[in-house]
């Protein structure tokens, strides 16, 4: 079928591709004119405004936004909308805060457009691995675009079948699925981010605990403000942590894509050299943890690695100030220097 | 080669079976008869004491106890080397704590035998998928049990190599890595676990945020005792749990072994029906929380799923009551009932 | 000077007893006749109906809303703006999210109406030891109703005087302080209780921890569904935790008031009993951890103390269920019974 | 009665001195000659060796052992305990490990020698506010030193009676404690100084909370790299931290000795200056997660204190550097510099 993209980043470029490999057709806009072209030289139709755009796809409408920051993504979901008919469909497919669906789907849905949120994993990979697609809105627009979820999506050959699951697969099971009404599919993304941060946090202290697993190798101060270390002997070990990252690619409990990534990035700079250890985050795992504290629900580890990246960042500087504050008053401790 | 198992278990089994497709020979000794019998029955050579067990290894010899928890395996590890000789081997391949391996190690050494300590992942699993192997001990032994090693990983074909691998494959892409002197192994194995322990959290925790998605559906108490939903219109989904699980299957940023592991237990039951959700730890989390304690270095994801198995059995039973106390004298809060 | 007092509940009615006593005159309302006739005994003005309120206040008129939940709080505001002229007073005293007092602060100060937020600390205690308050709102507003704060703040004698403040004591040193534009008081009064979770929950677990510092003398199981303890000889301890509680309240570093309350409960029932360990809260911790999250900034532990009061009530239970579940996929663990 | 101090550093002294106001008699010792003669100065007998000392003291001798860091205790109690007679009692007040007073307390006691633990609190102002006592040791030993315990105390007056408590006080009222055998008073003075840690780190982040009240005036980046702040106008106060925490230390729930610490902090320098906010830890913080963990209970807050700590001090690089690395592997994203 058709499908217009708005958007030709890293992400929005791969999803045409892998569309176009798969025979649809694909209308692509960009404000950046270079991103155009080298798509249409791929195969999809350019468009050189968003009136071009519009014009060169067929009613009724099928247009996926996909540009990088949240509000960005607004004014372009308004702007386009403002040049479509009843009928049409808007798919958002970035990091959007699903609150802004549930508005944007109830001011979209007065004019008779219909508004999906598709949740899209995959990152950099995608084109190859495909995308895994988490999906919210009216049930007949999301069955409409079942042709393009289930190109983009890896297919159920991706991994093997779980155990019980027989017969003709599942949306699900090929790697996309309708999550419920607007918001829905970018609130189900937005969780799955969360426990990405949980993973990857997970990962990166263990890492940290083995890279440190020869404390009592490294001299010591030995003085009232630093802790002792009982037993020096139990931290002896210097260790290879890229080959362990990839010794537990095989067979191990904590199998896992994330695993892979640390593997390979562990074999090109087994220090990480070039890393400052400044850990951005982009909103997903706020909201997720945000999301635990409103429903009640308890979410400590997400959390965690929430807060490990503002600290990262030094975003703590003023609480440790305080800390160090109070520990030369009632102790005369003065701060010790790096 | 020949390799002697003590204990018979889950795992000590399909290790012994692993190596007998393999084309190993096994002499196979548990207390429980029938187990030995029925490992017999497939290929193996059954002692039906401690002394036969010896008696029937080649030296020098190679044994691997399997016992299940710390205490036996001192035990027997003790009972095995007052009939062993010097040049022997013995292998301990449970969740040992490695400050015993560094103490045993030591003591054994003096008596000329070789100990090496090998963490062993892969659950139940182990038989078809291979088992992961940290390996602790001196370069020689390790050395000389590689063929062991080799039988029981999974092997560089379970998983895709890491770009920039490439010729002959290194120990740890075939599942198997000697990490360094006595205890080593099950250093990285305690920390494997660990971090094993967190990502059982992130997604944990990340699926209960979905599973109360419906949080503004539910009727909710409008007191002083009880916080308000600000907005319930963001907390009306009804989410389908194990669904979702799937569709992260393929082509998510979070696919993983355990993901897999979730995916089948909620296709078996959505609700989880018949668990209470007392989650029991079996000392690879503590330690790896103390380690990280010992080292100085944060590990605030690991040791939050820790504690949050410990909450689950209502460890903190006590200081909700003092929360509780203490709410009711500053405020007259009278607790609230279920 | 007159204040109206709206709610007479807990902190209402004693905070119209602290104004009468120091010669200020109240007219007090309440939707329960017999509050209200209660404290006219006392000496305050009663009304009986909001209308009788309104006419019983001089003008300009300062009236001070004390009612319990958000909800009510926002509708007693509304109602009685309905009532009031330009130029007249409202004190909202009670645990309102500041956001909302953003809204409708713009939204009266569009009638010529003046709103102040006025967070209040004290509970229960607060008639005799008085009240300290955070207050937000308009420079001129606040400026009037000094009297009022002036004689609701503990004073300067309630405390030492930190070491360096001479003079005409400030006003947050006699107990009260203008925080800001319209919702600075209940913000800082918000993150005032964050902290008092977060000190609360540091006071629960350490006692949680000397509780079981007998540990080692309790029979343990010993299977590989439950951690060791290597050495029970290190928690052989059977310590007296409300004398603990009591000693720590001359001259240690902890000294607090939510531990001279402790210490009180502790007293009356040393093992808590009546107390379940259901952990009530009631919003403002919630909201000091979305702060947090919103502005960047790591709040690990008031965000875990929080999360800890969810857990006391079995809101992790769905996860929980997803690790005893996990755990018998990959290890054929069966989830131990109580 | 008579005591004797080895160690004159900051507590020791102040020991002494608290003594010799209350009529006792005390021989000092320590290796700083010019510290001997300034008490001595100050009335109490100087000792210019291990030898001296013990001749100066009547037997059955009592002698304090006050010096700073662990191993120095050790090897100070050792020489000590050479030169003594059974019968004689050493008291260790410095902050060891109640797992090496229960090795020391059983090695000495072969030689009949008495050994206290004696967690003492109340830092630089110990000499003013009096000592808070935790001790541990064999009862007859315990009670040989009331006198001296009692003198050291704040005494009763130090704080109002907690409510039912009347009569002649307890020991615990007038602030020293026999709270168990070997070890048991450093075993409660460990778990103080962790809900110490706990109680500081609530006040830190909330203080921090506040500092950063101002996130939406400031300038933010508006990328794929950056999270969004949705409402930048919930974040625009600019709050006078020092008041605030000033403004707290009467009527709040807050109140603390902590709370009345920072304030003077803040008042001497309104952002810290001078700090850098690398926060040091002294062993009692780790030693009570350890018990936490060891024990079983979940112990949440007063983890996360310990671990913002090590972050404090960039404990953490490796970790953070390998999430920036793991997230420029899945999402091409480069790190951003500060």
């Amino acid at each position: 079928m058709q499908l217009g993209m708005i958007g030709l980043g890293r992400m929005g470029r791969n999803i045409v591709r892998r569309l176009l490999r798969d025979g649809h057709t694909c209308v692509a806009y960009d404000v950046d004119r270079k991103a155009v072209e080298a798509l249409a030289a791929e195969g999809a139709t350019g468009a050189d405004s968003l009136d071009d755009f519009v014009a060169k796809l067929d009613a009724p409408r099928h247009a996926w936004v996909m540009v990088p920051a949240g509000e960005i993504t607004g004014s372009t979901v308004r702007e386009l909308a403002a040049r479509l008919d009843p009928g049409d469909t808007i798919v958002d497919g970035g990091n959007t805060y699903y609150r802004d669906d549930i508005r944007r789907a109830a001011e979209l849905a007065q004019k008779g457009i219909r508004y999906v949120d598709c949740g899209t994993s995959g990152g950099v990979f995608g084109l190859e691995r495909g995308f895994c697609l988490m999906v919210g809105g009216p049930e007949d627009a999301v069955r409409e675009l079942e042709p393009i979820f289930a190109s983009l999506a890896p297919g159920v050959g991706a991994a093997e079948r779980t155990p019980g699951r027989e017969g003709e697969p599942a949306p699900e099971e090929r790697g996309y699925l309708h999550c419920g009404p607007a918001g829905a599919g970018h609130f189900v993304k937005m969780v799955h981010n969360g426990i990405e941060y949980g993973m990857m946090a997970a990962l990166a202290e263990g890492l940290n605990i083995l890279h440190s697993a020869d404390a009592g190798l490294r001299p010591r101060d030995s003085d009232a403000e630093t802790a002792p270390l009982d037993h020096p002997e139990f931290y002896s070990y210097r260790l290879d942590v890229p080959a362990i990252t990839e010794v537990w690619r095989r067979g191990s409990v904590v199998e896992s894509w994330l695993l892979d990534l640390t593997a390979a990035a562990l074999l090109e700079s087994p220090q990480l050299d070039g890393f400052a250890g400044r850990v951005s985050d982009s909103g997903e795992g706020r909201w997720t943890a945000i999301a635990a504290i409103e429903e009640g629900v308890p979410a400590d580890v997400l959390t965690a690695a929430v807060y490990a990246r503002f600290s990262s960042r030094n975003e703590g500087e003023f609480a440790n100030k305080v800390l160090s504050a109070m520990r030369k008053q009632f102790g005369g401790h003065a701060e010790k220097t790096a």
